[in-house]
């Protein structure tokens, strides 16, 4: 757990995403994790699901595991970067630490990037990463009709679009999904450079594009979260999700605001702060 | 924290309030609050914030106590029934207990009931009791600088109708709220009978009632919270809060879904699933 001396550094953490922000974050949480330890015992790295030299992933496992969970992760970065690894920090192994730490296998997972591969790419590639690890997980401890995928940002963009169908295919083995923090409607954040160069600029497609009519008529549990110091985009665009859901469901799926964190330190912190956000995840996970 | 066994009776827990569910939710809990230890070392109860017999307030406390948090609990019941304790059971000492094992001073406190005492006799109760607090609490070890509301059901609705100014005083004192499955504007719940005995059956009323712009005006933070298996109503009122406060602050305040729990189980349980909601509230309070 974040102790009261890091737990204020958090907070004053700007939530905006500056080269200096990031910069800012990436030195708290470093230090603290290196501590703390984050890894899996057991990371395979760069495991090929497609043709293209970003459809890798690495599995994190422990020694001995069996017939376990699978958490898929999918990093953010607007579409047009991000990876599974950021070299030189814990990021995003920490997802596979924490997820080991819980008895769960974890998949890391990168994913082709716009423009050059622009909607519904991302989905396609959560849907060649579930084919990939129905296939193969079993020998790395995980059992391949428990998975759950969860994607940040960007990432939660791909994970909502595959379960709305966006990749042509039903979800097959996927029985929980984590949406942290993403875009799942284009249309009101068109505004933004890296929506378009995803979903395009064709305003005309947006209707089309979003994720949340497929969301409502999908019948994968969800738990939606965001950071309580967010970007304001991400709590307009979650709380719209939720409107529909009410609307045409009569209830809400899972919902939680991580107290303190921001866009990036949600996702950075896990394993470190778990009273915030890992806790509800592995309960979740655990029922799922 | 609740045992795999004992997670699974509550998700067999009808959400619905009829009284067999009620007696499933006691006979659940009861043996749990038990074993486990529920009430502060020391309470000092019925004591006067009015002249009204309902204007009574329980103070949950430890020895040594000083300058503590306090947290005040106005229970539900569906604005003409409920009390601070219901005898024989632990509901609601438990929340004292809860409490004085955070290092926070708690108050349960009752308050006038509908239709003998409508609408705004909760908020000007809420006002009553915080005024009682203000001038006496330091003598149980509490802080009066240093008040978090905290209002379940028709509880908070009286909260939120205090916040609101619906009392015609500001509050004072008060860092800090949380609304649990609260009712906030009358006017999409006028079918129920419960909400027409305190807010009355007057229509062109409820906007006047409604605590949600006032709630959007007011600058004290909040904690929202509904149970995951709530009443569908209740999620309606809290999606509805979140949407007024994206559009008039562009963010939202701090929101929780309450996983497994129903409307009734999310109070009945406090201090036995911390993982569940306990430690986002006392994280809530720590900060406040």
């Amino acid at each position: 757990m974040l102790v009261d001396e890091s737990l204020a550094a958090l907070r004053r953490l700007d939530w905006r995403i500056t080269p200096e922000s990031r910069a800012a974050h990436r030195a708290l949480f470093t230090p603290l994790h290196e501590t703390h330890g984050y890894r899996a015992p057991v990371v395979h790295r760069d495991l090929a699901y497609g043709d293209d030299a970003r459809q890798r992933l690495d599995v994190h496992t422990a020694p001995g595991a069996a017939g376990r969970p699978v958490l898929v992760f999918l990093h953010g970065g607007g579409f047009t970067a991000g990876d599974k690894t950021l070299p030189g920090t814990p990021f995003y192994d920490n997802v596979g630490g924490w997820a080991t730490g819980n008895d769960v296998v974890a998949v890391t997972m990168t994913y082709r990037l716009a423009p050059e591969h622009p909607w519904p790419s991302g989905a396609q590639d959560v849907a060649a990463a579930v084919a990939w690890i129905r296939e193969h997980i079993a020998g790395h401890g995980g059992d391949p009709d428990r998975i759950v995928l969860m994607g940040h940002s960007a990432g939660g963009t791909h994970v909502a679009g595959y379960l709305a169908g966006q990749a042509g295919t039903a979800a097959t083995g996927v029985i929980a999904a984590v949406l942290l923090s993403a875009f799942f409607d284009p249309a009101p954040v068109q505004h933004q450079a890296p929506m378009r160069a995803y979903f395009g600029e064709d305003p005309d497609r947006y209707p089309m594009q979003s994720a949340v009519a497929g969301l409502v008529g999908s019948d994968v549990p969800l738990l939606v979260a965001v950071a309580e110091r967010d970007l304001p985009d991400c709590h307009g665009q979650a709380v719209a999700l939720l409107d529909a859901m009410l609307a045409h469901r009569a209830s809400m799926p899972l919902f939680v605001t991580i107290p303190d964190h921001t866009h990036l330190s949600e996702i950075q912190s896990l394993g470190l702060d778990d009273e915030a956000f890992g806790a509800a995840l592995a309960r979740f996970i655990r029922r799922a």
